[in-house]
């Protein structure tokens, strides 16, 4: 299998890349690595080319460049020459840790959507501390700020796909965020995605789920739309970060005695942060084009990088997209009922 | 002055509320508690009747109560009279620990909204962990599934209101709960918002906050639509809740090392914990009604309800919903331009 990498996105952006891209080279050894990358840059960086070959691109896409422009405008950019080989077969899978927006916009411009998918989103999976698997999936992170009622529909399908084929959780719980237990919950959308949902012969939903409950493993898919599915992710992150710190500065201003009580503590401490820190086991994936296309975080360095690539190669030998695929057109006629159904609830 | 408390409402009513007013009598001297509620189960609960009377009632709104229906149909219920008593100005503030939407009905149909605010909202003073303040004020926190553009713009002035009155922050810096920084960013209702609110002459506000940052003290109000503000919060309170109990099993799991640890550290955590724990220092505000109205936490117990009294005590005594009433009257033509501009970006 091939794997086209975006070589110049992230922050630790061509180092960490070229470092995480040789771990897994060794880790995992039937995946060919195509990196697109500023030559005079990644060339010097590469120490062992077996199953690696560099392919020379001269622009870059910035983290602050503005997506669907830089996607359009930046054709020789290490991003869009990545999306490029995908979309002609050249590689298997798209991998990139810059610009969120221009890989989205890449990822279904270029790359395309699988037919029958109207909104692609970004998803995750998140630890879960409790109930009956480690892990759950949640999206969309924010691929899209407005969503329809059929498209957080569509995710419980895309969902469930990446809970059987990546996590190995099969019928998969699947929950809506909602601001209330009570199906009657919520703004008309979150109304209207609960009865589709309910009715789906293609998922196991569960009714909603609050935000409060987000990380109590009461599903292995929580389905939200993009806005509130981000600033609850973001919560959850903050929250995390920030209780972390505060522990840590009590413990250094609780004079002899906290730092006593925190050396004691560490091994307990190093556990529930490996465990929060998600980033590292992989990336936010964006389910619903023809092929996989990971993102993992601006800030990964080369062991979150490696891991991407696993879960990237799980991806592709789990055949996850063209299931998808094959799913979505048999189904056809079930998610254009979930749509007429919207649209007469609409009308009404 | 005179607060007329629904004595039936919360998990643990009448008796934590009962206990609560008395402590707050004890602490107050200037406040008449008027308590509505089932006298048989009232009246032996007060030990000492000085400055407070009992409104016998005969019906209890419950939690799972439809709210509308229930404010509508439950006359003679505990909430409902209180409500009538602030209406008709036999007291000056509702307090309440009961149903959230019944509260948010009696607010609105039977107090009444200030004329002007289109959408009263719910907010609280939440812990800022850095930063000049120790805390801010966040809403709405779900009193409107929907939003548009226009109240998110009456919430900055609401939310400034509250924290120059009863927090003691002047030209509170306002930021907005979006999905990224830029002023683009989000959905059209959040895009038109930030215009307005950039152009605001009622507030300072200072751009856009991510749910990453809420706790971290940038903002002294932030302002966001009642769907994803409910879900930011809930996130934070369940990732808080989630961390400290992760962190005592972690003691536990680690054998004596561990217990040793849990033992020095007792005091910082006990710290964070008081921090986070802003439910105990008073309750919600409904902003944008002709009185104060404050729901605490369905699980309050005797003390919260008390500070909440002394929260209730601190809006009346500052004048809070006079001040916003004439402001509002007085700038009624900016608050229509709002609504306009709005309108006109609507039909470009």
């Amino acid at each position: 299998m091939k794997i086209a990498i975006d070589a110049m996105g992230g922050d630790y952006a061509p180092m960490e890349i070229v470092k995480g891209v040789e771990i897994a080279r060794d880790r995992y050894q039937d995946i060919e690595f195509l990196l697109f990358g500023t030559s005079e840059q990644v060339k010097p960086l590469v120490k062992d080319w077996s199953h690696i070959t560099l392919i020379p691109t001269t622009e870059v896409i910035e983290m602050g460049d503005e997506p669907v422009k830089a996607m359009r405008r930046k054709k020789d950019s290490s991003m869009v020459r990545a999306a490029n080989a995908v979309k002609a077969g050249e590689a298997d899978a798209l991998f990139s840790a810059g610009n969120t927006g221009a890989l989205l916009s890449s990822a279904i411009f270029l790359i395309g959507r699988i037919k029958g998918v109207d909104r692609p989103a970004l998803a995750t999976a998140l630890p879960s501390f409790a109930g009956e698997n480690d892990q759950f999936v949640f999206m969309d992170l924010g691929a899209n700020a407005e969503s329809k009622a059929s498209h957080l529909y569509q995710y419980g399908i895309l969902g469930s796909f990446y809970a059987s084929h990546v996590l190995g959780i099969n019928d998969a719980r699947v929950r809506l965020l909602n601001n209330g237990a009570e199906e009657d919950k919520g703004d008309e959308v979150h109304k209207i995605a609960h009865q589709l949902m309910k009715n789906s012969q293609s998922f196991n939903f569960l009714g909603n789920v609050e935000a409060r409950e987000l990380l109590e493993g009461t599903a292995d898919v929580v389905v939200a739309d993009g806005f509130s599915g981000n600033a609850a992710l973001k919560a959850t992150e903050g929250t995390a970060l920030m209780m972390l710190k505060q522990i840590k500065q009590a413990i250094m201003q609780t004079g002899l005695r906290g730092k006593m009580g925190g050396l004691l503590l560490k091994p307990a401490f190093k556990d529930i942060q490996k465990k929060l820190d998600y980033n590292e086991a992989g990336g936010a994936v964006i389910l619903g084009v023809n092929a996989p296309v990971v993102k993992t975080h601006g800030s990964a360095k080369a062991n979150a990088v490696a891991n991407t690539m696993g879960q990237i190669k799980k991806m592709i030998e789990k055949n996850l997209v063209p299931d998808i695929r094959t799913y979505i057109a048999d189904h056809k006629d079930e998610l254009q009922a979930a749509k007429n159904e919207l649209q007469s609830q609409i009308s009404e």
